[in-house]
């Protein structure tokens, strides 16, 4: 697909939206401005444009709204301060996306101010994501989805899978916000998850994780408390890299016989990172 | 299939049932009669007939229960008044199925009783639905179900999707009790909605919505927040029906533009129709 | 799949994770010791085994942890007294795993602990699994899962399914403490559910059970009342062997037909019990 052909498509239907708006009567443009408070800045379309940045795996997209509308914003629950938004969304994945976005937090002057795990991936045992990003310029917004799209291949590599189910692998040397706001992982400390399903294969990976260095857990989520529903069960775990680092790879290591047991070998979806 | 043959079974079995029962003693009946509270009319069997009424587009089920079970009605809290009940079933489709039953109460003497919202569409990322009308004569109950069916070719016509996800348009230019249960619709004016999934994708056709006509926002509907943890964002507004239709259009617009830089051109599942 | 050498594998690797955390300074490990409350066992990696028991219909799978943590028994909200744990997980079924764990649960000296189910099937309209049974004695957690295997193949018997849903009924002359757990089932009586998907055909194929027999109906489970938002009607019912067997063949016998409206003839998964 050419991004920059489907940008100036978007683009262009846009415009002219706006095209046909100009060419109404202004007369329910006043009424609709007179409805709203003082102080909400006058509508200015011009810069109301919508930009896709592109597409990448996991069926992930990327969009930015220059300007949100200001009854969408406050239907979001959306801090007023950030006109623009960074829009990530995925039909398959949630702690891939959610990673690449910690990063793209620590390199742009954005907020992540929605995180949302539908049940999804495409009939799988997990979740998709929608993660939005506030931002007060729309470089920084268009900036966030950038980062975030590009950090998704490394993201994705300790993701396996197989017909049965799959297994997956984060860690991270220094969590920022995002995996503050998601996970209530501690900042700057480094910060690891280890996702099994079916959920029977994660308690025992969670177990595994547990003995095989000094973490301190942050959480264990399961199909009927803290998923929404999947068919996971996740350990969440803070501390010094190492341990971390050796919990993850303690729990891969099992994860990966135990699903394995079920199915096919399960392979990763781009190429390990830890 | 043949319908009218499949309905014949069905009323066989359940012939076979009442004649079994018959000739069971009568000694429990009576057991069961005089536990229940006195007013409940007594078990008229040559009533009890299940109706299989027929079936359509996204694995959609019509039935009708002539004269519901009483203690059954209680569990499902449905009123004394309905001893009828119609029953349509969906694996895909929620939007299609709820306007297609706005139509069904425009022309029958029944009630939306009960409209639930599975997670489901096979795999997709949307919803499946449950609706239930109810009606104190069977006749009433048979016909919503048939009208229900019957729009359903139409209410799928601006059902677009591909491999990546699905939108779903619908307008009507009066809304009645099905959409104002189930959405918050405004009675007798005109109503619409945007759907996008994977959610990103609504997100940004929520706002150009917005923008591209005067409406009244109803509703914002996101994984988290008001759909069945669907990978959906929904904008839900009401307006005058040039403004509604316009908003429609343009969301339209930009959305086939958006899923299909995930996949393929997505297609209507039958024929548009706004 | 070769079960005994999948479980060599995993009790290998089990072993060089204590290998390696014998090697590592104890440190951190008196650390960590100085942490707990005291009274809690002190660790013995010797025990620590995890045992792989075997996988089987619906990509279940049974495994043993024979010494389970004691952080994550706490985050798990697991009785102390538990030192062992029998898991099992599948991504298809809810109801033939529960039925199987009341068996193993009559034949071990077990509880079951944690039941949850998350919305999955792969695609399907149903639920997945995982039930954890807990036991003082790591034989005893071994023989739950051994029996609850060992029951599954039965329990799908009057599993039916087609490309558009499935229908489900289950039969014990006695509940035990699992179903109790799981669906509120008197103890020591006769107990069977009817689950219908499409939840349409599950309303109607309820409405016929409760008409079919004098039964004590427990239950009623819908897409958003009683399920994880699965697409499916359930009907949980108790009452003398005869009563609750001709309540399930009526229902049976209805929705066979009805989900064979939809699309093929539905087929057992494995073959006929009741």
């Amino acid at each position: 697909m050419d991004d920059k052909k489907i940008n100036e498509l978007v683009n262009e239907v846009l415009n002219r939206i706006q095209k046909s708006e100009d060419e109404k009567s202004t007369e329910k443009k006043v009424e609709k401005s007179a409805n709203k408070k003082g102080g909400e800045a006058k509508l200015n379309l011009a810069n109301e444009v919508t930009e896709f940045i592109g597409t990448t795996i996991g069926d992930t997209i990327g969009l930015v709204i220059a300007n949100l509308d200001p009854k969408l914003r406050e239907m979001m629950g959306i801090d007023k301060k950030y006109r623009s938004l960074g829009i990530i969304g995925a039909r398959t994945g949630a702690g891939p996306q959610i990673y690449a976005a910690d990063e793209a937090v620590k390199a742009s002057n954005t907020e992540v101010v929605k995180i949302e795990l539908p049940r999804d991936t495409k009939g799988g045992a997990g979740h998709g994501s929608l993660i939005v990003f506030g931002a007060e310029e729309v470089s920084d917004a268009r900036r966030a989805v950038q980062v975030c799209l590009e950090e998704l291949d490394r993201t994705f590599g300790d993701v396996y899978a197989n017909e049965a189910g799959h297994l997956e692998f984060q860690y991270t040397a220094r969590a920022s916000k995002a995996l503050n706001k998601a996970f209530g992982a501690p900042e700057g400390k480094a910060f690891g998850i280890s996702v099994g399903a079916p959920a029977a294969v994660g308690v025992v990976m969670a177990d595994v994780a547990v003995k095989a260095a000094t973490i301190d857990v942050i959480g264990f989520a399961s199909p009927a408390d803290g998923t929404s529903l999947t068919n996971e069960c996740i350990l969440f775990f803070s501390g010094d890299s190492g341990a971390v680092r050796q919990a993850v790879i303690a729990a891969r290591e099992v994860g990966l016989k135990l699903l394995g047991s079920l199915g096919d070998k399960p392979e990763s979806v781009t190429k390990p990172y830890i």
